[in-house]
């Protein structure tokens, strides 16, 4: 059986199902035969968009939730088969305003789902969405999982804090869990109403919009990106093999390429946009980690994952959704423009 | 100026300022001339005990306060200039019982302080607890600061994250801070009336008592210890230094003894105890992280700090001051220990 085969009639639960790489995951499961349940809390500011299960509405259960909740948790967990625990407030800005809110949703959440697995569903596997962040500002590239953790911000630390619960619910109650540490992710059904989710998918409306891209310092900082629909086979995978319990595991891009060929690439294929370079603000400066690229090959060796989608294929595809969709993703009413 | 001259007339306030490490701290700033304002919550079941103090009773302000209190600590912090962070709830097998209480005391508390800092006392220096735990089981020994941190329990995870939150709000906004990252202390003043907080007291407790002591396994497991006036002096050390700002250190002991030979000297000192091997109780061997002992060459490096106390000295003092004082911190009448 391969991992794609086990899916097939498998209860999977998706926190963050309506959210970016949430979404993604759904429509892979769907057409994988899985029973799909979606979890999400649509939090205004936050990622969840009920437009990304669009086609797949009336294949999957949604239930609207917010994961910090025991009680609905406990609940939700019992009977499924695989979770993908995808829920998270990702801004790192944020976080350094409200440390408080960061730490309820990205730390003392995953308390709630690991808690509620632990009294009601301990045989349950649990994917954690980990991310780069943790590693903070590297000191060697690529950067491998025997890297220091050093996050340089608040949201780094409370996402370490929930991978690292994962890993000991599994290595002490034997509910089985696994981080997968993402990279950059981009794509179709990202956040693009505001920039404070990590800056390619605002870039990607920008070039869109016929916007200015500005660009940090001189540009010359490099990241890997990884194609969402990889990172959601990185998570497919990890979630029907045990050999990969306890472990963290990197989701690297093919391959670095730096702010400024990125936005250059971006521009050719939107045939749209510019940049121009501007100073860091000191706030960001602060918090940013320099040059960032991961070493997948752990992953590859224990899952045969590698990326596969290249970054113009990728873009291609994202600019063209975006460009389909755009209405769904940037608020254009004045209502919606007041909701937000 | 040295670094105990630098404490004369210093504004100084010590987080779990009547637990063991705490106030021996608070006997050592009293003798240097500082004014020091102990923070305490006396939660029953924790290090805090009012004898600690005996002696400065009349030299220190002491202040009831639990530190999750964002509205006291904002109070408190204003005016300090240094602050020896050692509030915390230490037992992991509590924490894996009711892991919420521990993310609060632990991992959400260390954010009011941060936060009460930032907004009140920017200019304070901060000088954290930190633990061995955070490395869990190790790779390799000594434990050196470049070791992956990856707990084993909860109470470790959160302890890390309150380290790190010290480390970003040092990096990010200032708020000068280190954390030192203690391997076993043991010496008078700590809590002796429960076995949940370490086992090096309990130990010390039975021997007195001439009671058995239980080594798991075969008492191999090797462990480094450090006596809390030399623990106290590295804290001395670290708020008057801005070197260390941003860092962490290991606090280690002079050289590790096996769980066994450690029970031996003990019972030898003491003229009195026991000890038997039994098995590991599964709860206790889940959570366990083999042999550990620290490398702490660069606090020597970096302040000169060094562990001086030699195990025997060090177990003989502690034993002729539990003799001294046991009824203050063993329960003898039943009105105590219906409270415990």
């Amino acid at each position: 059986m391969t991992y794609r085969e086990f899916y097939r009639d498998r209860r999977v639960m998706i926190t963050g199902g309506l959210g970016f790489i949430g979404s993604t995951l759904a429509h892979q499961l769907t057409a994988l035969g899985a029973r799909v349940l979606l979890v999400d809390s649509l939090i205004p500011e936050y990622g969840g968009n009920l437009f990304n299960v669009h086609g797949i509405e009336d294949r999957v259960r949604i239930n609207i939730a917010d994961v910090r909740q025991q009680s609905t948790m406990n609940y939700l967990v019992r009977g499924q088969d695989v979770i993908f625990n995808l829920a998270g407030q990702v801004s790192h800005i944020d976080s350094m305003q409200d440390p408080y809110t960061d730490l309820e949703i990205n730390c003392r959440s995953q308390l709630s789902i690991l808690e509620a697995c632990r009294r009601h569903n301990p045989g349950v596997k649990v994917v954690f969405a980990g991310t780069r962040q943790v590693y903070g500002r590297p000191d060697s590239l690529p950067v491998t999982e025997q890297h220091l953790v050093r996050p340089t911000d608040v949201n780094g630390i409370n996402k370490a804090a929930g991978e690292y619960y994962h890993l000991v619910y599994n290595n002490v109650f034997g509910v089985r869990a696994c981080s997968l540490r993402l990279t950059n992710v981009y794509g179709p059904r990202q956040l693009i109403k505001h920039n404070r989710q990590g800056f390619i998918a605002w870039f990607i409306r920008l070039a869109i919009e016929n916007a200015e891209i500005q660009i940090y310092g001189d540009g010359s900082q490099r990241r890997d990106f990884v194609y969402v629909d990889d990172a959601a086979d990185a998570f497919l995978r990890a979630g029907a093999d045990d050999v990969c319990n306890g472990q963290v595991l990197n989701v690297g891009g093919i391959e670095p390429i730096s702010h400024r060929a990125l936005v250059e690439l971006l521009t050719s294929i939107a045939g749209s946009g510019r940049f121009r370079l501007v100073d860091w603000p000191p706030e960001k400066k602060a918090i940013d980690i320099g040059d960032f690229f991961a070493d997948s090959s752990l992953i590859e060796r224990t899952l045969q994952w590698r990326p596969v989608t290249t970054l113009r294929d990728g873009l291609q595809r994202t600019v063209e959704y975006y460009r389909r969709h755009f209405q769904h993703y940037v608020p254009t009413t004045a209502s919606q423009i007041a909701a937000l």
